[in-house]
């Protein structure tokens, strides 16, 4: 999908909302867990209910790995079922040599018709260079994460030849936005952000002013939808927020579908304030 | 896996090579590639060729993911083909938020039976933890990897609070080695260190003695068999070097199992040499 054209659906739906079908089969309502097919059937009566409030989803592979092969077709048919109008998010933190990154862009971009797949930036260029090389098609980074680990590694201070200044030395995941920043364009490259890290939104970006962030960490996680919002909204939005469990498990009922309709919804008519 | 029996497996066998199962259908024997079912027989000619002489596998995700649910299909029969002698690894690149690695350590532990995933460190403890709690299964922990991309951010120097000192500064992949170790144990826990970057080896030893390390980047990638026995070897070998391409595409005609396991027997050798 053409960045034209997330930016023209955003401003139609008057939303940025990303639905995530991290769809675990423990957690889908009772009368659907043994039914054939039970995930597939689940995602659909999802997007059929979401449709309106969102203009993404995102799949989140483990959800589907854990069932093996089956889980891999109700990924495909889950992928299948949702229209061109909608940008689709392979949520599979991959990246490996660029003679394996080649294969994982096949896999999403080709063999799936994702629009776009997650990536972790530790292995460096050769492993995220082969996702920026097809047309229309995303590579979205990993920068700050939303998880407690994040302070692990991604907020380490590096040594950058000025240690003697009073300012704060570059994190780590200050860096990997600036290089991986280099490698592609605002056209092919987006970036996580977590929505827990409420203290960082305005410098991220003042670092990529352009790209589109996606963010996680709203809802269950606790971010603010608000705080992004409010500080890392660009002229073109910039900005696809995830929200996973909070939608799709509103409901364990028969009416699961209105449920998931009803908080997408409200996600979206919190979103038409802040456009 | 319990580390003891993939100790005297090595022993034995006087072997420590890993036989990588990248296994891209454009590269297999022609006379192969239009039968149903390919990848499998070919994967499974090379399994019976090499056993002798391996006393692991790697399946590289990427390779089976790029063909579809297919591909995740011949990835499961691959699996089951393969003996319980020989330690099994997942060459998966995962790691995500907790609740999200519990799926992926589902996927790779329960749903197929692998011993051993690799993972990204970039998400910190959480990500890594669920892959941790699996009794005789393994994470094995990027660390300093065989490509380009390395020098990108796994050896960004960090800022330690002592940026006077003449020392150089420690590296990122340094730290994920002294971190990571603390979740983990030898029993539980392996870190990947590519064979390309062997002005490192005696380093990587000194900050992780006990642990296995998994090598890449022997073969096609340059690195030397050599080098990485005499630097980083330990008193129970702790090493499991993988060769990929060198070995499964080592013919392209029918007897393409008798040259692979001509040249995993040479490793084997050499390897002989260096135990």
């Amino acid at each position: 999908m053409h960045r034209n054209i997330l930016v023209e659906q955003i401003r139609t739906k008057k939303s940025y909302l990303c639905v995530g079908l991290d769809t675990d089969i423990d957690k889908i309502p009772a009368h659907l867990q043994q039914q054939p097919n039970a995930i597939v059937k689940f995602n659909k009566a999802i997007i059929d209910a979401t449709l309106p409030y969102c203009v993404s989803y995102k799949l989140n592979t483990a959800f589907y790995e854990a069932l093996g092969s089956k889980g891999w077709d109700a990924m495909e048919e889950t992928l299948a079922y949702i229209p061109k109008t909608h940008f689709k998010i392979a949520d599979a933190k991959r990246a490996d040599i660029g003679n394996t990154s080649n294969q994982y862009a096949k896999a999403f971009f080709e063999t799936l018709d994702f629009d776009a797949i997650t990536l972790a930036p530790y292995m460096g260029e050769d492993s995220i260079r082969p996702f920026l090389e097809y047309e229309n098609k995303w590579a979205i980074v990993l920068a700050l994460t939303s998880n407690k680990g994040a302070a692990d590694f991604e907020m380490l201070g590096l040594r950058n030849g000025d240690e003697n200044s009073h300012l704060r030395a570059e994190f780590l995941y200050e860096r990997v936005l600036k290089k991986v920043s280099a490698w592609g364009n605002p056209n092919n490259l987006m970036f996580v952000v977590g929505a827990t890290q409420a203290t960082e939104f305005k410098n991220i970006r003042e670092i990529v002013p352009d790209h589109f962030l996606l963010v996680p960490g709203v809802g269950f996680q606790g971010g603010s939808l608000q705080n992004i919002s409010k500080n890392a909204m660009n002229s073109e939005v910039g900005l696809l927020v995830n929200v996973s469990r909070t939608i799709i498990f509103a409901g364990d009922k028969e009416n699961f579908a209105e449920e998931a309709a009803l908080i997408a919804r409200q996600y979206q008519a919190e979103m038409e304030r802040y456009i």
